[in-house]
């Protein structure tokens, strides 16, 4: 299956819980907003795309149980579901985006209560297939700068399950794969929810694409000693200045600036965020406990009282990307998100 | 106590396990060569100057438990002893220094099996003593290069634990501190054993000098930030052309020059190893399951079958260390180490 479905025989989002990978695939039904939203945040879903076709999908779901019989108050009933579905990832630009774009048509179509149902779970639909299809063309148009022998690290997961499948980082890996270049795969463990070991390392066995895990802090000697040739990561927001993703990623730059490994971004369209500056994005801090204790035993790894600073995202800065591959082609420096979006 | 001590009253080695940590303080006590090695080799005791006097009290161990009538027959237990006391951590100079000294020692001085068993252990308490009168002029020294406000970050545990007491690069910290001057640290975790967030910030939280945890990976996002005002790491082995230490500290390196904050590295004189080149110095590959299960309950993080690399150290070249700490002095670029050691 998918990352992420529509199920409708019992009308649920049917997902992957990856919090329980890779020692168990399991998964798990939402039959409510309140459902989804504790999903997110507790990553049962994650991943950018991922994220943007499950907000989509929890507005279609708020406007199936909603109750109201005129189209105002069916519109109220989803853009409430629909703020308390943003608020669960604040620096993720997709959640939103997906969100947005569901109220968006909803508002501009729905006639009646009954055409919005249909409308927004269409839409959704809609959403899903057209994320599978543009990680088809990121990873088309990324595997062009992949060579055999390439020895390619990659941080977190932006892989098939961040996406609705396929993958953005880890489809252009993919893609190349499937063409038939030769190549490897270094993860990043990615602490402290350890997404690069559980989630890449376990896409990759099962594809069957040759990959290593590291701890986030062997990359650095591993590119003095000439072991990676490139880099590839997704991203959670793109914006004129920075690329907004999982925390490691700024580190990762600078190492690959430093050894002349060029450094590429795999992200949709949809990342893209030309209209918003840093002091309006909000990094987001998740709670300490992830760090405090370790796995699903809670083994303590930080002392009781000590503080702890879990800062889930980091932004690099324009200067630091060697390209960003997109479904509308890869874009060189200088990197123009306005010519992204035109394509 | 400290971290490592001879207990007169039942002939064995009494160590804090610092596997245990911060969840338990547990005292153990080694009673032959074997327990030795295997509380080394699971990193019961670690920390390179700790090492050193634990190879010595190892030594000093094996000859109190010959039963060779013999100087010849003594040696030759004394000798196999060290090497496997010696291969159990091959990075580590510090290690290989202490049972080298106390071997030199009983080889020099030791006229009969009495005498032997009585030199070797009156070395190995000396050795300790002056560890811990070593890392308290390291601590001084350093003490000089910090002023209020400083936001310190440290990687691993190169603190009381790693020593026989007080610390090199937390050492130097620990000086700044009781001197007065205001500071904060902040820890790495360090992965995978996570010596940062589980000795580190404990250490710290005992004598009450403010620590915050981050995982490793956030290091380079703070400096962007400007929260970092210095690096202070210690070090397991400083050649003529590079510092070994704990796997990340030559990420940190690299992504400090980057920002311009100052790296400076507090270890001993005994970790100096002026005669010895990158092609004979063995970095330390651990067990894959360090990284494959997380913590002691051992919760699948990387799936069966996928491989791991799990490099315990990195090297540091001397340009991007900005000062070297010793119980000698403080010893700024160009650092030539035969200049460390004559003080």
């Amino acid at each position: 299956m998918r990352t992420i479905e529509w199920n409708d025989s019992d009308s649920s989002v049917k997902m992957i819980d990856q919090t329980l990978l890779p020692g168990e695939l399991k998964i798990i039904k939402c039959k409510n907003v309140a459902e989804i939203c504790e999903a997110i945040q507790n990553l049962r879903i994650r991943g950018a795309p991922a994220l943007g076709v499950c907000g989509a999908f929890g507005v279609a779901m708020a406007a199936r149980l909603s109750s109201a019989n005129t189209v105002g108050g069916m519109l109220k009933d989803i853009k409430a579901a629909g703020e308390a579905i943003k608020k669960t990832r604040p620096t993720a630009i997709n959640l939103s985006w997906g969100v947005d774009r569901l109220i968006q048509i909803v508002e501009e179509e729905g006639m009646d209560p009954h055409l919005i149902r249909n409308i927004a779970l269409e839409e959704a639909q809609r959403m899903a297939d057209e994320d599978a299809a543009i990680n088809k063309k990121i990873g088309k148009n990324g595997a062009k700068l992949l060579k055999d022998g390439d020895v390619i690290l990659t941080h977190c997961n932006a892989g098939r399950l961040a996406c609705v499948d396929w993958g953005t980082a880890l489809g252009v890996i993919r893609s190349a794969a499937l063409e038939g270049t030769k190549i490897s795969v270094v993860a990043c463990e990615t602490r402290p929810l350890n997404q690069g070991s559980r989630l890449t390392a376990w896409e990759l066995q099962q594809d069957k694409i040759p990959v290593h895990v590291i701890t986030d802090s062997a990359a650095g000697f591993l590119m003095s000693e000439g072991v990676i040739s490139k880099v590839i990561v997704g991203a959670d927001r793109i914006t004129q200045e920075f690329v907004y993703n999982k925390i490691g990623t700024y580190s990762l730059s600078v190492l690959a600036k430093e050894h002349n490994i060029p450094f590429y971004v795999a992200a949709p369209v949809s990342t893209l965020d030309p209209d918003n500056w840093e002091e309006n994005i909000k990094i987001e801090e998740r709670s300490p406990d992830e760090i405090r204790y370790l796995g699903k035993a809670k083994e303590l790894n930080v002392a009781e009282g000590i503080p702890i600073l879990n800062l889930a995202f980091d932004k690099t800065p324009m200067e630091n990307i060697s390209a960003i591959i997109t479904e509308n082609g890869t874009f060189y420096p200088p990197i123009l998100i306005d010519e992204i979006i035109l394509g």
